[in-house]
């Protein structure tokens, strides 16, 4: 397998868009997700996959062409045949490409030693006192370089590609200071220039209150109000604006106060909501008409219900809550409830330090009681809903981004019932393979 | 990555042993659980696993022949470093075989449509007499004939050696016929020989009272005890054997009879136990001298405590309850009362669907309790115990079979913190490279 292309010169002049067409033919399940770029899906719509079998797609210049019938889309290009890269994907599952729409990706270090003294009893405050938690990760996030920080970053970039996933939404959070926030955002934007995978970028300077403002936090959530949202919008480094509203972080009316600067600057709206507990988090994701509210593991009926009447997205992170051995957020109730509903790593070195979305989807179904096509729909056009992407990815469609997924399973549901493993085999960005994952079965055919 | 070798022929003649030395070198970590082949390790003893830092190993003919230092190393070979193949394990973690001691490897068919009516609410009896359940893998399993069983055993055989899983032991019990257990086991003989990964069987004819004989089991106890076991043995086809001792499939007495039976044979005695509710399987397994006592989740304090006494390993099954939505063993609790511990996939497809031992490890300390030193030894050392190999596998020690994985994670505790994700780089099986799995991180040294 490998992720071709050369790093360190830009992706879009380093692969020019592939003039031959890609024809990927005869998917035993193409799972289109047809019909959902307007509005994410929500209730028993969420179980419907558009499913296509023997199907077929035609890709040009990046974009997909045309969906069908293997012999639907033979007929229709029967003269352009030869011009086209074959890939056969007979026997196989075929989905959009996974949509990670909740990672801190970029950061610096890690923690398993704090890991491990968990598991052996310490208790949060332990591991703080020696020196653990968010402050290390700022620590050494503040301490890294452009470069440094750069190379751990595309390191679990590349693992995502590998598990499928072909964009990614990245916060910063752990520079805590205008220098470094910006440092953290332009290496999500350096690999959004270079790496196959896409990056969509969140400000969430109000990560945490800064040692040093402890004791007064509305100094710092005026620093992050008047003078880093309005250098991050200026820069372009952001498309949204995060805070981590929760008892003991930022209250609800900071939180507000900070989603509101945002918004004066073009910042949209996300939300660390009712983690650990209920806080009217979901209440306030609704209220500023937030694009998601995340976590929720603690959200309230009436924050449910305001979500779903607003359409807020909810971004569940079921492996946080597996990795800190707490509840789980309420995802079959909330899908029950008509909140469209994503699903995600929260990719970051404390409290969920993976990059396998196809586990997460696995924890969605034992965890949270939701259904494969449920788990398979919150990685994908729910996921590309909650960064505003509906219109771009998380479907095959005609005019979509070629952004696919092989998977060497034959159907949708073997993604959740042959658990624990990844089973990406081909993943196609912009039209072009970049990832050939395979075990070679020697003398069988794979 | 590869599988390399050409399946259809012998693997002793297909890949002779290679008479140049193979050097592993600069391992991070090179976890040897040494001093472990006599007896499997218990309580404090497994979070001993006797790290060597810059740890290096030579092997030659499939044995290992030095691990030390690498100075050590490269002091004692100085005159013969040139002919040594050599593979560098810089800032890897190194570790022996992991050994996975209790699957169903070789089955027929699939379950997913049975997984999917379950979490929309469907009970076990409604799946029943919807034809699912045991009864439907053993319909499939008999259908097949002998190839068909070795190409979907050998898939997922493959899958194993990819996460790092160099021996497996294998249970017959879906044919529930004389003439289709040994089926069963005939398909694990040939798997034995010709792929890469070593299979230990066990016989389990009495893994499912068969439709025919609900209403009388003892008869099919007795062609268990009189028919199956001496020509299973006869023929040589299995080391173990193996029963689900449980309330409505077999009581301990009918699980004594058929153990105590198995042992006139030279069958070692194994034992599904206490999975649903306490029914004494634990104290069993300590009265008979089992080997292991399997599933164990209701286990008895007096069970435990026997166990310990008698130094029976317990084989438990993470993934199995994970994907059955139950409670777990008590992994923790177990640990600390001195009952030697291992973990496994129990893979098969009903209720635990997996090859992921990686994910079981992280299973083992997520929902168990259990330390990462404690479930490595879990699948290794104490695995390879739990199958009677203590003195061949599990463990880097001079003398011993060559199965080894590079991790491409700097330490031991990077398993369990990185969760969800397959993190076996180079897997050695008999001194031999037999996976190479690398994302190629373009323009960065991977
Ligand atoms: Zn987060
Ligand atoms: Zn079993």
């Amino acid at each position: 397998m490998g992720v071709s292309g050369k790093y360190g010169s830009p992706k879009k002049e380093d692969h020019p868009l592939n003039h031959k067409p890609l024809f990927i033919r005869h998917a035993k399940q193409l799972v289109t997700l047809a019909r959902s770029s307007e509005r994410p899906l929500k209730g028993q719509a969420m179980n419907n996959l558009n499913i296509i079998e023997d199907g077929s797609v035609w890709i040009e210049n990046g974009v997909i062409q045309k969906v069908g019938k293997d012999e639907e889309i033979v007929q229709h290009y029967q003269d352009r045949l030869a011009e086209a890269d074959i890939v056969d994907a007979r026997g196989k599952l075929v989905t959009p490409g996974l949509v990670d729409p909740h990672t801190h990706l970029v950061y610096a270090g890690s923690r398993e030693n704090e890991f491990e003294m968990r598991l052996k009893g310490a208790t949060y405050m332990e591991i703080m006192n020696a020196g653990g938690g968010i402050h290390a990760t700022t620590r050494a996030t503040q301490q890294a370089d452009h470069e440094q920080l750069l190379q751990e970053s595309k390191r679990r970039l590349d693992q995502f590609l590998f598990h499928g996933v072909t964009t990614v939404e990245a916060k910063s959070g752990y520079g805590l200071t205008l220098e470094h926030e910006i440092k953290q955002l332009e290496v999500a934007q350096t690999l959004n220039e270079q790496h196959e995978v896409d990056l969509v970028s969140t400000f969430m300077g109000a990560h945490a209150v800064p040692v040093k403002d402890k004791e007064n936090p509305d100094r710092f959530v005026d620093e992050v109000i008047t003078e880093m949202i309005p250098e991050v919008a200026r820069r372009g480094l952001a498309e949204f604006n995060d805070v981590f509203c929760e008892r003991g972080v930022f209250t609800p009316e900071q939180s507000r106060r900070i989603l509101e600067a945002g918004l004066e600057y073009g910042l949209k709206p996300k939300i660390h909501a009712d983690e650990i507990e209920p806080y009217a988090g979901a209440e306030l994701a609704a209220a500023v008409g937030a694009v998601s509210a995340d976590h929720l593991l603690k959200a309230s009926d009436q924050g449910i219900q305001a979500m779903a009447e607003k359409e807020v997205v909810a971004v569940l992170l079921p492996g946080t809550a597996f990795f800190l051995m707490a509840e789980m957020a309420q995802g079959r109730k909330m899908v029950d409830a008509g909140v469209p509903v994503a699903l995600s790593t929260d990719c970051n070195p404390g409290s969920s330090p993976t990059v396998s979305l196809p586990l997460i989807m696995n924890l969605g179904c034992l965890k949270m009681g939701m259904t494969p096509a449920e788990v398979l729909t919150a990685v994908t056009i729910n996921a590309a809903h909650a960064i505003c992407r509906g219109h771009e990815i998380g479907s095959i469609e005609v005019g979509k981004k070629a952004d696919l997924v092989i998977f060497d399973v034959p159907n949708y549901m073997s993604l959740s019932y042959l658990y624990g493993v990844n089973h990406a085999q081909t993943v196609i960005k912009n039209g072009r393979v970049v990832i050939e994952n395979r075990i070679k079965r020697s003398g069988v055919n794979a």
